[in-house]
């Protein structure tokens, strides 16, 4: 059967906690179920090895015409259960370098590593949703707040973890989390103590823009969320995604120039006109169609 | 009748979403019902184009002395239903220039100028409160996020609505509105599914500071928060103001500097007297009278 | 009696209203209550003069390896009674100085230093909690928001009183409030109108993130939290404050930068390997003895 | 006779130091006389008062697309003599104001609408050549420093003459002259002693890029030099002057991110193949015809 | 033989314009005769194409230990002869996309792209020299501005190309050159006239540090400055590299605290006791052998 | 006798490189012989341990209303010999802590302390001159460069030593001389070799902007020009430094707006009046009296 909608499939991530994997885990494709229309195609990449792979995994993404949203979840019982200690070893406790200058090298390089890990996830144009449930736990939490929507089960819950193994956490979760929910009082309990923020509080404090009873109607709503978005003209989606991390980490004025910048050419596209004339006949962004982006 | 407080007027604009308008109109004149006291007279500008008028009027607003506070509402059955399609058609869709590169120049001179028809609310050094009731969609959005205060009625529904046209939001509201609610994954959700956000989302997520039962009690409230303002020293609220805003796009090492560097001349007012002679003495802030500003 | 964590011990700040008194007076001594282990011994600072003695007592704290949290409380019927009138005439009524500009200049140097009073608390690498009761006034707003964590009583209420007495708050209010909750309309409400916030408003809005019943709730549960950060690596806790406060100034590939260059030395502390044992003995943190920083 | 280059001209601004006038003066008309084509017709604008016009003057060359470049020189016997005392006297020396504070306030907006006249040049797209002889005191540098590229006679010489009337230089000579020069050294000891650079220091400090012998042998220096950048892409030319100037206040890879998006539409132009045309039939670029911008 | 320096080996990528090349080509090795010692082992790179293997060159140049640091010269008549037309033509010529905006949106890929391409040279920690003969045209200077230092010959000339084609340079020289030389006057003249630059100015403006009479007198003296930078510390000269272009993007204040954070761990290195013991004991920096990094 | 300049006096401080003494010794104290009036008194304070001493030194300075200007020398046959090694041991080689975070926690604080004994010379707001004759070595070119003007003899020579003894230079040079120097590339070469600079290449570089045949010319030159500085308005002098050093870290538009704020409370001295009588008096600037600041 032919694709109804070539432009709006979104890729699925999906991660499974299963004993021997460490971070992530493919898991069984779904289609999304919307009620209006036929399901986008969605295809789920398998990425057992995050540290490894997001990097690679994530420029497919970005140069992918197909693919309009990223939708990031787990599909065992639990969103992550954060580092393995062995895993960590390897790399922090044994590190290789002839002097302690050296051996700061490595670990520097190992780091920005690591924080590429999950600023891929900002760089990439398209929308990415994180929908938790379960337990989102240290690299849990740097991975979502790289990410632009959050939404969550009432049984999730989130720590800060590192405090506890002796480090601050150093590939984004004192970077981004302050700047994504609105009390920093909170966010310096959390990342000082490491004690757990269950839902309510997250979505009390901003973490989540979303709660869901359970994980089946979290994927109703996030896959319904990811068609609204996929739905939409990509030249307008991922300009906006492109300008609001543009304008969290400048002043408003400088925000307003680069902008400028920005649409002086993406307002020529015909999507403007094919939305205008969408809206005067009364359509859904649905019923329009976009050339890929 | 001689007027009592002649340093405590202030503006108050209105807007109208009558058939023929676009974005403003000018309502009636209303007096300020404040208990303690008779009422400051308010003017009503008329803004019927605000992108045309805007820049002119609140320039007029910033030299003018006798205005302390402005105050923005709708007098309409809505605060404001967002651009018309027509009046966009001709500015976006029939761009003049002889290649893509001057009708990109001709756009963003189109963008920048906008841009300023908003920014012009924070460079006025008076607070801007906005009231809402009914919709604020798309320029009603970027409208709000310039202003200081927003109230809102419990009818009060928001829309970050240019996705749906195919195009980012260019005049403010992608660089404001993550400065102003605390919610990062909410801010994304709206500006990137263009979906409605109602009066207590927009209560808890704070955009708004106060939700009132109907369009009267929020105007009674709004006056009367306006008089609060009116009546304290404007070398105090108006140095307030300058340094909040500046304070957003800094660091605070960077606004303490500047801060500084403000007062040394602002605390040489005869104001912090008065102010202090007033407490003494018991008095309310609205028996003082201040020189203007 | 030896002392059984010599690294733990937390500095506690009291302050109280007595009429005597400007802002700080030292309350008596508090040990800790924790559950799990003997009480870590708390030292109290006498600050009665704050404004002279700030900067000296948190360079003793920053310097006393010792200590590695700090409370700050109030000892009498509230937190802060706020700046008293006669002091302020002292300082900013009667200048020094032979003409505007001079004495411009010397008030510059005095708001420098007031400043400084309470940047201390953020130059300080130890976490500060603020426990706060009753009235939080004027300078106490300018106080706590330097803290770290803020927690409050349920009777507590929190009042930016600059404007009431004629001048732009200028020793970091209007800097930090704005970064420290989410809702820009309720931080503008606040400083413009001066009205007073309560513990409700305060906790919704994420200005504190946590409400307590009373004043002994409440220290018993700072006295936890407060254990909780000291038994924690000193390496960890210190580095996430001052990682914290860098990336609340800076853009997010800023402040991951920065961390790299932290982390590659302090990821080579023996504390990581300390914890990471801790914790596949199933240890608490207060079971592992870290040296002090 | 029609006008065989239409987007060539350039606005010549003229200064006059003739005793009855402040600042500036109009000069006489002249035309280029550049050995390679037809004069392109240069306008000249009178600028009596620029303090005044220079904002709706540069307001007007922005606009106008018919001028391509601006040069600014000074018809009578020096560039220009400097502020005159008696003007200064009624703007500083006899201010408005209820009390220190609004005094403050109104010298505030006095000196950011003088700082205004001079940013203008910076904002203006169009290149701006400021050609001195005689002397350039005061004000004449907060001009040339605003400028894009200075050339001088050898008679030139340059003075920041405001340490000696009691005032720190405050309309853009101690932003922009150590950005516009390589020796810090040089530029403190010029602003904080008031001494006096002649054309050889100006040129090896790099303040002007070249030194002609008198002013007729400037004038034609500097005409042919507009020549240059009259015939060349206003696409190109202005699109680098405006990320020339962005790339001033920002880091390189800010610069880089701006400078992607702006030529991300400017690349579309019709210029580049006009220009990779001219050049492979080696046209000089004064034989392409370029549209207007 | 066995390497009596492993520690000290270069890279050096030529560069030749034969017709049939582009860019880069390579050239003949060489290696290094420095008087004081065997010859260092130096690696010639061949790079032909750079915009597709500068990015994977350096990555393999900035892993290799054995590396430290880098030339980068032409091994034909001239250092680059610029873009090719044609090559040209295929990229920005004839665009992919379905509109505007979508060909806007490429564009902006392949800028980043190219701007990537120099952008590696900075983020390599190891030196970067360019030794200059001959012409250095349009993106040569791209290349050359992004290198450490940079060396010419009396013959050489540099010249911003882009104007002459229609564009503005948006591959780092508008960003790089005004922060490389001192004059802005001149930066401003070269990139809006695309007039040449000949070695005298060159040094004059600081453009390059060292004129040399000849390729080979230049080569030597490349050389000879290469095996300084190669003989002492390369966590010094490495940390150095890097900390020299923190400063250029940062304050003053931001530099210093970057520095520390960076020193905590280099301090601790072998190499001060042993540059130590070596100055104590009279030795060059060449006798003393430092571990690889 | 009666001081008839009482507001002029500068400080002198010098140093003198005898075998005992590590960096800083005073000198014998000189008096201004000064053409044109009675010599101003000189201070000459003695700085034996100048990382011990300049903080509390400059403190002093910056708080005596006296002092108006500021010039650092060397007595002996050098200006400084650089760090002693066997200083240098104590701190860096034999670092105190428990483990490597430990040490690199006060290896951190050593180095901010280091840090802020220069930055203390641009923090003091009277202008400070450096005199350099003979050598001026690693920790000597940390010091100029926080100078406000340089100045050297014919013999003069600069090394940036650092890169011989191990490490990057961690206290100011590679922050501050590429601010203070036009060419990147001589920055860079000066750096990472660790080569000799002479007074030529100082002086056309920009790091010097006068050089002088011997010391004692060198002396007299410098003191004339301390005496013009001290005998202008200490208003606009040390507002101009402030200024200065602000703009250096700044874009222009942020520099403009702190100026702006700054003059409006400075204008407002008797500074202008006076200096204004003065012109048309056809004083000079040393007959005027000025208060002290």
């Amino acid at each position: 059967m032919a694709d109804p909608h070539p432009g709006r499939s979104t890729y699925r991530i999906m991660d499974s906690p299963l004993p021997d994997s460490r971070l992530w885990r493919p898991g069984p494709v779904r289609t999304m179920s919307s009620s209006d229309g036929p399901p986008a195609p969605f295809t789920t990449l398998a990425v057992s090895r995050p540290a490894e792979e997001m990097v690679e995994c994530f420029q497919q993404i970005s140069d992918d015409q197909a693919c309009r949203v990223v939708l990031i979840s787990g599909a065992g019982t639990t969103f992550t259960a954060g580092i393995d200690l062995m895993d960590m070893a390897a790399d922090i406790l044994q590190p290789e370098g002839d002097d302690t200058a050296r051996i700061a090298w490595n670990l520097r390089k190992l780091i920005r590593r690591y924080q590429e890990t999950f600023s891929v996830l900002e760089k990439c144009p398209k929308p990415v949703v994180a929908a938790v449930h379960g337990a989102c736990i240290g690299g849990g939490v740097d991975l979502i707040t790289a990410c632009d929507i959050r939404l969550c089960t009432q049984d999730a819950w989130f720590q800060v973890k590192e405090v506890d193994i002796g480090l601050a956490a150093d590939v984004g979760t004192l970077q981004r989390l302050p700047k994504v929910i609105g009390s920093r009082s909170l966010v310096n309990e959390l990342a000082l103590t490491a004690r757990k923020m269950y839902a309510d509080e997250a979505k009390s404090s901003g973490l989540v823009s979303r709660v869901f009873p359970d994980q089946d109607a979290m994927m109703a709503g996030a896959l319904q969320m990811a068609a609204e978005m996929a739905a939409r003209s990509p030249v307008a989606v991922q300009g906006t995604k492109i300008n609001l991390i543009y304008s969290r980490d400048h002043g408003v004025a400088e925000g307003l120039d680069y902008m400028a910048a920005w649409n002086m050419s993406m307002l020529q596209t015909q999507d403007v006109m094919k939305s205008a004339q969408g809206t005067m006949e009364k359509k859904s962004p649905k019923e329009i169609l976009f050339s890929k982006l």
